[in-house]
């Protein structure tokens, strides 16, 4: 359950429910560049370059692969060949597009996978002489309900960061800077069991106000409040992605009992998690928590996102989305307060939709961690 | 010049430009999300999110910018601020399409960046009610000719990836693995000036004949011919790349002959680059060298590509494109010669057009560069 990819009869499952899913929609078929698509429905991590290299799914007929010849190579760690898939490589001077368009007939309109740029997009609605419509929502059907190898990869993935988590005491402490402490996060991000370190957020004192703040050469000092998000994927491809703040030495009254109100919202988010909720009801449990402290308006963001091949991905757990949650589906609940010029916090957690509630992959103690000043 | 970006009235200008050969090109506005037309436009290395960011450039109005409240940050270390460029920041809820649409009036067409994501691209489309074709026809005419400061930075991209190539016989020796020289590759490219290793390609032996082969853990063997094909990122942005085919002891004769016939073509090549030149002129001089020699069938790929912000971008040096070159275009010329299941070989300099002819950025020897075995 480490290699590069799963078993090919997954890939193979997964391609035929993507046509029927698409014969469903009404398309009669999906275009899929590289991207986690394609890496969903293939195992393939090929990148995508200004040459085409497309997944092609007619709803009706088998699926079949359009690449550049210099990257053959690049298919063979792909199901491709085990599930006898199609292989139509071209060379300079080809017209992919209009190779692409000849599998599929004349279609009345297609899906694109919404990681497609504009540089294929384009030439692909004009070879096929279609409408095109974003693959997104057929397949995020597929994706957004985690099958269990996929659900134990994410288990692997909170398992790695919460073991780096488990470590911040290490490296956490006044007169280092955040892009010192970052490094050695990244290191350790990797020695974990991650094959790479994706995002790293060091937000420290008035730093920690910026949701999207990475590191920079702010000096940590005594007394900072520190928002610690950090991630990275885990073999076959699936993200982990886990915030927990610190405060270097005691932290003032006020931050602790605000800090304790969100920590609450953050447990109110959990507790709605179960199948057959709404995802906009898990965003309405944080705020609403956060609302009635007078912390309505520090809660800048949505209080989620799904996971998987992705960082982020359907379901987004935000005000409007009436998705109803289901077994399988992963998510993180994040709800944070942020005080621009002064400080701010966060607390989040992925948690796979159970039978009957949730599972959180993250496992670190939730309250604010006091480290030595 | 080797801060992140240049000074902001360069932006201005370019901004300008846009606007002008947008209008010239009769579409209304061009709308550009993160990437390196954002970057080229803007000095901004935003990153595409599932939030849109986008610069609007109408063809007969100042710029502005659209994006996620969130993102704010992330546009500060850009020209946006000293340009004075109306920013229109957006929170969870909003349609930020419609926001687009609205800073265009009612367009009668939009051009857009070719990295936009289809996530973007479908909904722009829908909101702006217009046709939508690719900005790069518009572009490239301002990207593919480099200002001097874009020439310095090529050129000093170019000697610091020459300075990794000096180095190889620290690491190229028999009985390691590609994957530990291109380790110690990469970490030399950092050393040597550029802010990442952006690719390492280590194709030893039989690899060696994959164009597109990155890393393996093959061990080198005496004998083998290894192409090393490597590059990254200088301040403000622009890249290295540069390909070197090294022989670990004294190659066999028919390997030197063969080589010596792929430095007659790479000399071809250089030799045709002058203003007035048609791209496909340079990939023809190439190519007749080695046809001459019965090698035609063992050159698979084009002969180059344009450098820039973008690792591939245009122009390209390839069969049917004929482009008139003209004098501050940057470009790769890299013939190969690759027999499947043996060897291959690749010499590749980058090259500015200049008055008369051509400036290489790389100056390491051409030859075969035997190294002890």
């Amino acid at each position: 359950m480490t290699s590069s990819r799963l078993a090919s009869a997954v890939y193979g499952s997964r391609l035929r429910s993507a046509a029927e899913a698409a014969k469903k929609a009404g398309l009669d078929g999906l275009l899929i560049t590289p991207g986690p698509d394609l890496q969903y429905l293939l195992g393939s991590r090929a990148q995508s370059f200004e040459r085409l290299t497309c997944l092609v799914v007619p709803a009706d007929s088998p699926a079949s692969v359009v690449l550049p010849r210099l990257e053959l190579a690049a298919l063979a760690p792909s199901a491709a060949a085990e599930l006898g898939l199609a292989v139509h490589d071209w060379v300079d001077r080809v017209d992919p597009y209009a190779l692409v368009a000849s599998l599929l007939g004349t279609p009345a309109s297609t899906g694109i996978s919404d990681a497609m740029p504009a540089l294929h997009a384009l030439p692909l609605a004009a070879a096929c002489q279609a409408p095109q419509v974003l693959a997104t929502p057929v397949l995020r059907e597929l994706r957004m309900c985690k099958d269990p190898a996929e659900l134990d990869a994410l288990r692997r993935a909170g398992a790695a960061i919460d073991r780096v988590h488990a470590r911040m005491g290490e490296w956490l402490r006044p007169g280092r800077t955040e892009a010192e402490v970052g490094t050695d996060i990244g290191a350790a991000i990797v020695a974990e069991g991650h094959t790479e370190s994706a995002f790293i957020i060091v937000g420290s004192g008035p730093h920690g106000a910026d949701p999207h703040h990475e590191v920079s050469e702010r000096m940590l000092e005594r007394g900072d409040v520190v928002v610690v998000d950090i991630g990275g994927p885990v073999e076959p491809g699936y993200f982990s992605d886990c915030t927990r703040t610190y405060s270097l030495g005691a932290p003032a009254a006020q931050v602790a009992a605000q800090y304790a109100v969100l920590q609450r919202a953050q447990r109110a988010g959990l507790r709605a998690v179960r199948p057959g909720a709404r995802a906009e009801e898990v965003d309405a449990a944080c705020r609403q928590m956060l609302a009635a402290e007078g912390l309505a308006e520090a809660f800048v963001h949505r209080t989620g996102h799904g996971i998987g091949l992705s960082v982020h991905e359907e379901p987004y757990i935000v005000a409007g989305n009436d998705l109803l949650l289901t077994e399988g589906m992963a998510f993180s609940v994040e709800p944070g307060i942020y005080f621009p010029g002064s400080w701010g916090a966060r607390i989040e957690d992925i948690v796979l939709v159970t039978a009957d509630g949730c599972e959180p992959v993250n496992t670190r103690p939730h309250e604010l961690t006091v480290l030595p000043d």
